[in-house]
């Protein structure tokens, strides 16, 4: 079929691919791009991931020494303000661990695991009195542990089991675990090296509990043995992530100061009565985990990260992988010329391109909060919103598109030398860490329609819902250059005509946009049977779980694509742009693509206009596929990391 | 909703759940039941998986010695004829490799490539003169490889490099790899332990090549060397499968006696002559290739097991496991209550039942054809196509599955000590070895096209396919006892009025079929094209390949349903029936469900009626959920080989 696309159409003279890789990539890296150069020089041999699989505790010695090499460089005080021994470069920090994504995820995790959320939660949840700690911990001299999930309970931390009960005869904290399902479990960092955990407890004050708190406990003593009153257990071989040394916490009654109490949201004074800024236990609760952000932005960064080592790995293979002659032919085929093979790759390169948009938004705007440019609670809860949406579609992205560039390589994708087989091994549990996913876009599409409700009150759902998917949406117009353009985009294309071509990117955003809206209104009507009096709130709120799920993925998808449209026009390099135009039109192809069923069932889709955008995605897959090495080439990852045994000899 | 079918409604007094699960387990053991048996009283401590990761040597030495006691075992020599050692039990041989599934996934591959692939080779392609190495074979004293995959040619394993040229003066072979991408690669058993390779080569006698053909080649000496011209390569770690010792083989002009050759499709005469009963060189590789199936089949059987021991583990955990309590309860949630963990968890043990049903007809089918009970051209090529579309769908079934799994346990699921990380890791390489799914759907759909083309010759081609898969379904309900009763079901149900319940089996085989039939006939049509004078035969394939894809998976997907119909229409225990009929149910829902756009694209199902089949795959998910345990206890899966650290502290 014809091209049914009034976007920038790609010349055909796009090549030389090198120039036009050298301009994607610039604009790709984004507003930390000195950072990533920075981490771009770092040298594989000390920092990439080893060249052999090693034993469990030669890899995590291994990265226990990376970890204190990488103290040596600038990131970790990045994430830490001055008055803490920080340089207050926030969104340098995420950049730079996002980059250590590219070499060995162990490294990535025992990073984010020392400085993100341990150093985290002491600069973050703790007082003045806690300061003097972090350049220990920035320094990588003091170790720690982030011990929140225990056996019983991982997505609802909020019914934590451990006790964390005030003493007022000894002025101290007495913190237990009162049953095996409290016990903390795999708890990075605790089974070889940290020395201090950050322990996520039920504070008992008097008889009263106030809700769920972090306190420090030395769980090592100086010789590194247990300390009293501490079990630590080993969690053992795990499916991947060797090099993290994962493991158990028990606590029989142990004993630390009062001052122990990271206290920012809830302190015991001296006299021993409690005070907190936060009346509500549950708001207090859910305050102190929105500061901590950071852990879940990291970790899209890494998986995004690990996603592009795939395609790159992969793309480089494919370029020069032939297989079967065509009927007359003596030379055998490119694999990158097969439909299937363009259909499997090219969307999940669009789709790295759309996540890494995303991210540097994300980056961005948690940069600004952190710093106290913007200081709204409005901006915070957004961020917080989209901090965990993102983590949810680049860790799915980062699990799906590694499983099928490990199936594109076949028996070579499944050779440890290959790279494939540790980046899946080891980046599979971000689906479910940080937040399982499945909740996490429940969380999403709840916070939307929590947000409207307390800002309009009594209006009408579909008005409000209207009103605040156009606010959420807004934040990311704004930030871009192209501010005002994307909403002049979709208002210059006509409705739903048929004539209207799936090409115009008005027509993709809008097709989005009308999926979020109608999921959310929807949603917010169904919900609302759950206050009907002697309606069963569980049974209405269990029964619309898939719909809270695709309200909360369709608010992502279509932020996403958004942020994506409006990097592209602000890319300077004219080449690029056109290339870019084009890897954004198969992203919201893509995705509109895979949700065909809903738009059919909801009447937005003719059956002629699905065939037709099927038949779309075909032709910019081809489109596309002589920049499929310029654009794995543009995701600027180090050479030396990149290293396989199969690239000489496809 | 209302429960909106006409199938067999589920009593709710079909509990108590153990009775049903001894029932529905003697069901689905099917007609190999006392193999079964036979494998589950192994010591697990013999066969088991090891109770720690191994270092990649000792697994491979702990996989050999388990081999050797496998060997002790009836199991090999059932898959042999009589002349040549065996007892002739093809159904029981595989049947029993299946059951090792659920053990170490290593040894089922090493077992796998021993006796189904090596073994199997040189019973099939080989003479009477080859016939006095098989109890060498069966009894693990002979070792060998199967050495086809070459570095360059993977899928298109016609157009190998390594040849295998008739020397008259010696009456010798030289077997010889012309370039680095004519090595063998991901050779099975290579790097250690084999001793003979069977080695596919072009034969090349005289100035003429007559395609590929299989060479015995000893590849080690008595004291283990490499032997002379040989170069044996190790493939290192992988990312699964740690006690299979993949390698590769050069051959530097090696030479062999000319009676080396396996020469029952192609041989050389004592004149130096060659001769074969199939003239076409091409159709005697795929006759060659043909006999082969066993191997397809067996990875299928292995790749169920796999799911089938991550589904029970999973189950098991989730049955104790609690999360969030509901609103104003004091009681935690059990986790199979909500919605999305049903909803990610049951289709996929209907899938497990559908397609060990499926696998049972297989099973049987080679059996008959194995034995020579069948004979027929038709019957052998139905074979084939039957075997590579159900290892597509049982490998794709076992890769997703297994991972669903280890996020639906999150973080336990993550840790080797809970099964899934190693079931994860070793079944990755199904989908593409064996054959890679995705070129293993197009051959099914291509021979589904050639049989009709060749059978019918000239009619029409909506009638020739039409007829044909009317035929290809045929076989399967000839086999059952319900012979008949799908036609009876199908015709029973009155079309495609809106009041028809999606819930009636008729309704659903019928969705299934028309979603077959609809795309092999545009596919016919389609592919004419490249027939037309001046077309381009290429471009129009390669434009295809996605509905090629498609309809190899669609005529799947509708033989396991009917299987699976006829299977529960037989089933003797009428308890275990009635929940049986439930979960095809769901199998059949849930499928139509996943290809809800093309049903609505095609205007086969209205919007109201996609809305409503959803909600019925809703419903029947909460009415399987009380038996969610009886149905992985029916897998009947040995006590000691589901042992998990995390059943005790959910």
């Amino acid at each position: 079929m014809s091209s049914a696309t009034d976007s920038t159409t790609l010349p055909s003279s796009a090549s030389p691919d090198a120039v036009a890789a050298a301009a994607i990539r610039r604009h790709l890296d984004g507003p930390f791009g000195s950072v990533r150069d920075h981490c771009r020089a770092l040298d594989p041999a000390t920092f990439g991931p080893p060249s052999a699989p090693l034993p469990m505790d030669e890899h995590r010695a291994r990265v226990t020494s990376q970890l204190a090499a990488l103290a040596a460089e600038p990131y970790a005080a990045q994430g830490f303000p001055e008055h803490q021994g920080g340089t207050a470069r926030y969104g340098d920090a995420v950049a730079a661990i996002e980059m250590l994504g590219h070499t060995d995820l162990s490294l990535f995790v025992k990073a984010g695991v020392q400085w993100g959320l341990f150093g985290g939660a002491v600069s973050l949840l703790g007082t003045s009195r806690h300061d003097d700690l972090l350049p220990r911990i920035i320094s990588g001299e003091l170790q720690g542990c982030f011990a929140m999930t225990e056996t019983g309970h991982g997505s609802d931390v909020q019914s934590l089991l451990t006790t964390a009960t005030f003493d007022p005869q000894t002025d101290e904290l007495v913190v237990h675990s009162p049953s095996p399902a409290a016990r903390k479990d795999y708890i990075g960092n605790a089974a070889r090296d940290g020395q201090l955990a950050a322990v996520f407890a039920q504070l008992v004050v008097g008889d009263e509990s106030h809700g769920v708190h972090c306190v420090l406990v030395p769980i090592r003593d100086e010789s590194g043995s247990a300390a009293t009153g501490v079990t630590i257990e080993d969690c053992g071989p795990k499916l991947g992530l060797p090099g993290v040394d994962n493991g158990r916490l028990l606590f029989d009654h142990v004993r630390v100061p009062r001052t122990n109490l990271l206290g920012r949201y809830g302190d015991i004074d001296d006299a021993g009565t409690y005070a907190s800024p936060i009346d509500n236990p549950g708001r207090r609760f859910f305050t102190m985990l929105g500061t901590l952000v950071r852990g879940r932005i990291s970790v899209a960064g890494g998986a995004g990260a690990a996603a592009r080592s795939a395609l790159a790995v992969t793309t480089r293979y494919a370029v020069g992988r032939r297989q079967f002659a065509a009927p007359g032919s003596e030379v055998e085929t490119s694999v990158l010329d097969y439909r299937t093979y363009q259909r499997r790759l090219l969307p999940r390169i669009a789709t790295a391109y759309a996540l890494q948009f995303a991210q540097h938004e994300l980056v961005s705007t948690m940069d600004d909060v952190l710093a106290g440019r913007t200081t709204s609670e409005q901006a915070r809860r957004e961020l917080e919103t989209r901090a965990a949406g993102i983590k949810v579609l680049t860790t799915r992205h980062a699990t799906d598109t590694i499983q099928e560039c490990r199936e594109l390589c076949g028996g070579a994708g499944y050779l440890w030398a290959n790279r494939l087989a540790a980046l899946k091994a080891d980046t599979d549990i971000f689906t479910t860490f940080e937040g399982d996913n499945t909740v996490l876009l429940q969380l999403v599409a709840k916070s939307l329609l929590t947000e409207y409700q307390s800002t309009f009150g009594d209006l009408d759902t579909a008005g409000i819902v209207r009103f605040g998917a156009r606010l959420v949406g807004g934040t990311v117009i704004e930030r871009s250059a192209a501010r005002g353009l994307l909403q002049r985009v979709v208002d210059a294309t006509p409705g739903r005509d048929e004539d209207v071509t799936l090409g115009a990117r008005g027509t993709q955003l809008r097709l989005l946009r009308e999926r979020e809206d109608h999921l959310v209104e929807g949603l917010a009507r169904r919900l609302r049977r759950a206050t009907a009096p002697g309606a069963d709130a569980f049974a209405v709120f269990n029964a619309a779980q898939d719909h809270l799920v695709d309200a909360g993925s369709a608010h992502v998808e279509r932020l996403v694509a958004e942020t994506f449209a409006a990097s592209v026009e602000s890319c300077p390099d004219a080449r690029a742009r056109a290339v870019l135009a084009r890897v954004c039109d198969l992203y919201a192809l893509s995705t509109i693509e895979r949700h065909k069923a809903w738009y059919l069932e909801h009447d937005r889709l003719s059956p002629a206009r699905a065939k037709a955008l099927t038949a779309l995605v075909n032709e910019v897959c081809s489109e596309l596929r002589p920049h499929a090495q310029a654009l794995v080439d543009g995701f600027g990852i180090p050479e030396g990391l990149l290293t396989t045994e199969m690239s000489g000899t496809a």
